[in-house]
């Protein structure tokens, strides 16, 4: 497209017009519009667009290639100088709005970018090495061949391919008795959380919520309206009798729970609590928002059902995702639910963002129908069955005199008490520093008021290599205090990256 | 993944074991969890699972297979019997919680989806026909080849490279000047919208709106909780007069506006009101949301430069959208304004949806790049301007004597005045039996109280024989009145399909 120029060519009449010609470009380029090596329009599509003779866009040109704000290339055109320094993020003129001082701070999730040279041991992030690009790009191609179709204002519930495949898996897998017609397809497990709490609780609500536990889940409902309220979690998971006796002196729109592996515990919810929970949020008539995030990473004992699966009353909205099986930044989540409530959800998300990536949609259902989404879980849970052994020997050999923990059944983390002598937010600092990340407790606390003695740990993304490597660098990078030595850290490469290359030395504990 | 199931085995302790494995499958059956078709474990495998001796598990399946429940696909397995019916679309239990009932009324946006065989008159849907499938495939897959990267968690305000392209853009084509730290992608303009009036506000506050307006923008704003205020249309633009008047009574957070073709009129904000609007917007301290959704489609004059062009005071969000030029299913738009509210709003949107489609977000970088986007645009505007002038040659020929209309230098549609003697509703339904679609003026106001006598026809979708099919159907839908005689009906095809194949007989008027 040839490019446009906002150009004002008032001035004292005085003046002539390629001077003012002249100025109204040098403004356009200090004031960013123009910016270092933009094409100008050609002299004759200036005078023509401005209305004045091709001699005065001609000399205006030439006066400023004389001052070095343009350049010539020969046979392309003219440009602004690429010499001239750019408006370096040009800060623009401040917002003059007053910005919305009730919305509440952010926590925003604990999981951020990830640089390629660190060393991740964090539970919610799947090894992307092993994500199947090819067979996605396959199944993208063949979308595509319906691209009329599907680049479309299309279905605001999720292309009826992908939500018959979620609602069968859900069916086989977690025995749920799920219908398509009972299930959203959304933007991660994020957007459910969001429009579920909008959903609910309309304009005000109290959501009560997990603690420790999901600050990004918190974050959802807030933005929605809701006050939150948390409760705590013990060795059997929620403590449903401090949320009864909340729900009797409060009423609740809704309460989010991980029941499966508790996040950022993985503790399951026991059998009993199961029960009394549905038959409270019957008798309450609140709805339980269930964050099943990793269902298919148990490992030991029998499958655990979710909630869901009892759903008797229409009390329970069961929210899952792909992003723990296939990759985070493909956004891929999904809600099933009692019908009104999945109905009101999908209105909403209508309105949000009106709608999925069909193609992307349609192309995860062909890897479902295939089998490969269920061939990629197999060969996920074989590694990650392999790490975990790794994992918890690491932990035992590098941190058995530092953190006590209970293995859990399932799960890509583990959550650990750590022993009082260490600070472990100075431990996570000095961790970082050396390019090994985990999350520390107090990250999973409203305002942060709680788990300081806890740290969590996860394997998903590092092989078994990277796994050992990490957790020399953590033992290396505790904290001096009564109980250590400060010899760990003679002599040894610091670096994660060195680790991971092999080249460290052992280092004998 | 071998299924779960989720079965109980509880009961008379009188029953044998078989039996209440038994009514549990069906049960199972019955409730949906087990589909037509679902494969069942192995007898084996339940067996371990259930802790219960193999040859009980295989009584079981004997039994249910001898009842039609079940029935065995030779070296395949067990399987629920496909002769049963599906359990239609099972209701489920209703919601157990009160949905919320502050919130508003959705009015969702005008445009639906379209049935492949319907010729929709309808201005905001780019013909997909034309959708560079082959290059954004190619584009994606180049893309895919970083995909550890595209597919992590990644940059909540959009892929840095694109970015940099639609500032660009903003700068070459708009005049603005625009920088990548100031700008967010979303998922089309519709998220923009939504983040920005949630960031604006607060819990609470008053965005004027245009009306005739856009009722999908205003759905968002009602869902992130402002209170809406329209503001009557001119042939000038909004009534800039009408908004400092309301400004002086009521505190404004923004006002949304569609200055350059003013949706659904198209008419263009005059030069005055422009420079008035920008005084009235930085003195009274609320921010113009400029919806600038079909720039490149201006067919008469000069360009006429966005409010965001002149913004030398921090009061413009400028949003834009791909929709309009690729296809509304790829969900990309952009807001560019005051940093402040861009970084707000980027906040936001991690909580809502945390990022978007990496992947699709670097491919389509790399079209603009190369050029394809320009190319594009340089293609619909050539076809468009084709068919706009079959398209008002037909305006004037088939309905010259019922509609009046001033043609407006840009958009891909016109607002029509529709004489008195015609029931535009009764005439839109008539179209749509024929399956051609228009819209009546009623659903650009609030609560349907104005624009009885107007209907919005667009021309971007079809071609210029498609054109000249729909019209001849429109003249064939008006409905019988004193002014016309029912003869138009005799003797016609009267499918726009039929028209479409240039089977129709000429109609003489």
């Amino acid at each position: 497209m040839s490019p446009q120029l906002a150009l004002d060519l008032s001035g004292p009449a005085a003046l002539p017009l390629t001077k003012r010609l002249v100025g109204s470009i040098v403004r356009e380029i200090q004031r960013g519009a123009l910016a270092p090596g933009a094409e100008l329009p050609s002299s004759r599509e200036l005078s023509r667009s401005l209305g004045v003779h091709r001699n005065t866009v001609l000399a205006a040109y030439r006066e400023l290639i004389a001052q070095g704000y343009l350049e010539t290339v020969k046979a392309r055109g003219t440009f602004v100088s690429r010499k001239i320094p750019a408006s370096e993020a040009s800060p623009g003129p401040s917002c003059v709005a007053p910005l919305a001082i009730e919305l509440p701070p952010l926590a925003l999730g604990p999981v951020g970018r990830v640089h390629p040279e660190e060393l991740p041991l964090l539970g919610g992030l799947p090894d992307l090495r092993q994500f199947p690009a090819a067979e996605l790009h396959r199944a993208y191609r063949a979308a595509l061949r319906s691209a009329h179709e599907l680049f479309d204002y299309g279905d605001a519930q999720g292309h009826i391919r992908l939500r018959k495949e979620l609602a069968a898996h859900l069916r086989n897998q977690r025995g749920v008795a799920a219908h398509e017609s009972r299930l959203l397809v959304t933007r991660g497990s994020q957007q459910a959380l969001f429009l579920a709490a909008r959903a609910l609780i309309g304009k005000r609500g109290v959501i009560a919520v997990e603690q420790a536990g999901y600050p990004a889940a918190w974050d959802a409902f807030r933005v929605a309206g809701a006050e939150l309220v948390p409760i705590p979690i013990d060795k059997g998971g929620l403590v449903v009798s401090a949320l009864a006796r909340l729900a009797k002196r409060r009423k609740l729109a809704a309460v989010y729970t991980t029941p499966h592996h508790q996040y950022p515990t993985t503790v399951t919810l026991s059998g009993p609590r199961r029960l009394e929970l549905l038959e409270l949020a019957a008798r309450e008539r609140f709805v339980i928002v269930e964050d099943d995030y990793d269902h298919e990473f148990h490992f030991e004992g029998n499958p655990v059902f979710p909630l869901a699966q009892k759903d008797e009353h229409g009390v329970v909205l069961h929210v899952g995702t792909l992003s723990k099986v296939f990759a985070p930044g493909l956004r891929v989540g999904y809600a099933h639910g009692p019908r009104e409530l999945i109905e009101r959800m999908t209105a909403l998300r209508a309105v949000v963002d009106r709608q999925g990536d069909a193609a992307l949609e349609v192309a995860l259902s062909s890897l479902m129908e295939e089998g490969e989404f269920g061939a990629h879980v197999r060969r996920m849970f074989r590694a990650y069955t392999a790490r975990r052994k790794v994992f918890f020997e690491c932990l035992e050999r590098e941190l058995g005199d530092v953190v006590e923990y209970e293995p859990a059944r399932g799960g890509l983390a583990v959550w650990a008490r750590v022993a009082p002598r260490v600070d472990v937010q100075r431990w996570a600092l000095r961790a970082r520093e050396r390019k090994v990340i985990f999350q520390v407790g107090s990250q999973f606390f409203f305002d942060r008021a709680g788990g300081d003695h806890h740290a969590r740990f996860g394997y998903a993304r590092l092989n078994e290599a990277e796994i050992e490597a990490a957790f020399r660098v953590l033992r290396l990078s505790l904290p001096k205090s009564r109980g250590s030595s400060s010899c760990h850290e003679a002599g040894v490469d610091r670096s994660a990256r060195g680790a991971r290359k092999g080249i460290a030395k052992k280092v004998d504990l």
